[in-house]
């Protein structure tokens, strides 16, 4: 099925939370286990408990690549697992090159000999579009996604993306060029794009503005929860309940007393409070826009 | 001793030349055997022909990564090799992320127990000067290099990177942002930094530009070779026989007659004429500067 279509029936049936698989070192449970043998335990029951609950996570590569040839071996058995659960994962590699490097990546994660399950990946666009076309040719064969990284959450968002080009900013410039590749890419049931774009919650004024450019797209956003964005500002680009991805991963994953834990059952108790609670308060704002 | 003085002082001996290290799907010599084996035996060979001949290689870490974790094992083992050989390893991976994200990269590749071996690590600016900052935190403890993208050698370099901010290019705002970060990092006997940028030898005006903004870093030249750019255009920015390193991947690893070779005597005679070429025309274009 087309990977817009699919998104969208995530996004119907159980809102547009993402949970972020961010292992950051010395924040897994102790009741997992040590190093890479943890986060795997961890990870594995996290999606264990998001079967039924939520959509689509979003592992970030960039802690699996920390341990190198293992870590990728554990990233690889974690996206299988949630492939069989009937997650949509969202891959965070933010990956940009030229001609065949790029066709290089785009086979790593989205071909049909990938060495890992993915259904979308993320890319940086600073080098220009002919190093995402490989990426969204080898989608398009494959009914999966693709996610350009337009204006981020972060504070040096404000370095290069906000410079003012003629009259608008950078990342708006990315936007225009984004939008007929958007375009001839929409799903035909639900006429959502399998090109999305990452738009911060911490900018929702921009991201309204980036709506009007990028009609069929869907968001990627990040910033909600730890990084200081609302849920009302996280679902602002939202249209009909649909079209947007909120990505919460600490806020989730280490909610306080799950560090701390004594056992399964109780880290079990505070998980399923934080994840209800983040998917419900992203409901409500949906439902009041 | 300090990323840039090591640098300089590998160009000193052995002139601007970096071998890239692209293993292209269906473009290993027969004679080193199929897929991944295949791959690792052809560079485990063109390493040890580059002893004595190169200072520098640049692997692209794209074309490993698209065997996964096996591949990554594969690109350790090489890496190992070519630190005892001497070699200086440029990573060409194109990270970038926020924060905490791209301190788990920073620790990758140049941490106290990273899992490859790298003398610095090329990345993305695109998302600002905070997703660069804990790369070269990391590159100032372990005496690495960090190098930024700033203006490719790539057609689409004009999408984004060309557009004009007030009277400037974007990629001369990258690098006058850069700028103070590089000067205070000069390394004490050379007085290069060891922050480098990447600009592409298909734009010798704009390199000219470049360097008076970065006059003390060691810029990485794509471009050579294979992409259209003459010795000359690749060496423009130099100054008194420094402060460039010229990446040639295909002209020296596709060299005509290598793949077909019978054995491996004959593939060496092919490599060596191809790497003795590529080394000589540099020299001599650097000293006609």
């Amino acid at each position: 099925m087309h990977f817009g279509d699919r998104l969208a029936g995530a996004i119907q049936k159980y809102g547009p939370l993402c949970v972020g698989l961010d292992p950051h070192p010395n924040s897994i449970p102790a009741i997992f286990g040590q190093g890479l043998v943890g986060v795997e335990a961890f990870f594995s029951a996290v999606l264990q408990r998001l079967g039924g609950h939520c959509g689509i996570i979003k592992p970030q590569i960039a802690f699996f690549e920390r341990y190198g040839p293992e870590g990728l071996a554990v990233l690889a058995r974690l996206c299988a697992q949630a492939r069989d659960a009937g997650l949509i994962v969202l891959m965070d590699a933010k990956r940009g090159d030229i001609g065949s490097t790029a066709s290089a990546y785009a086979s790593a994660y989205l071909g049909p000999d990938a060495w890992v399950h993915c259904d979308a990946i993320t890319v940086n666009p600073y080098m220009g579009m002919d190093t995402l076309e490989p990426f969204l040719g080898m989608a398009d064969e494959r009914d999966k996604g693709v996610i350009v990284l337009v204006r981020t959450s972060n504070p040096g968002a404000a370095d290069f993306e906000e410079l003012i080009v003629e009259d608008k900013p950078l990342y708006q410039h990315i936007a225009d060029a984004l939008a007929p590749f958007a375009r001839e890419r929409r799903g035909l049931s639900s006429g959502w794009s399998s090109l999305m774009v990452v738009v911060g919650a911490t900018a929702p004024v921009e991201a309204r503005h980036l709506r009007l450019a990028l009609p069929h797209s869907p968001f990627l956003v990040p910033g909600y929860g730890a990084q200081g964005a609302s849920a009302a500002d996280a679902v602002t680009a939202a249209m009909d309940g649909q079209g947007v991805v909120v990505n919460s991963s600490r806020g989730i994953l280490f909610a306080p007393g799950a560090f701390e834990a004594d056992n399964a059952a109780e880290w079990e108790c505070i998980f399923d409070a934080a994840l209800t609670k983040a998917r419900d308060d992203l409901n409500v704002a949906m439902k009041m826009r």
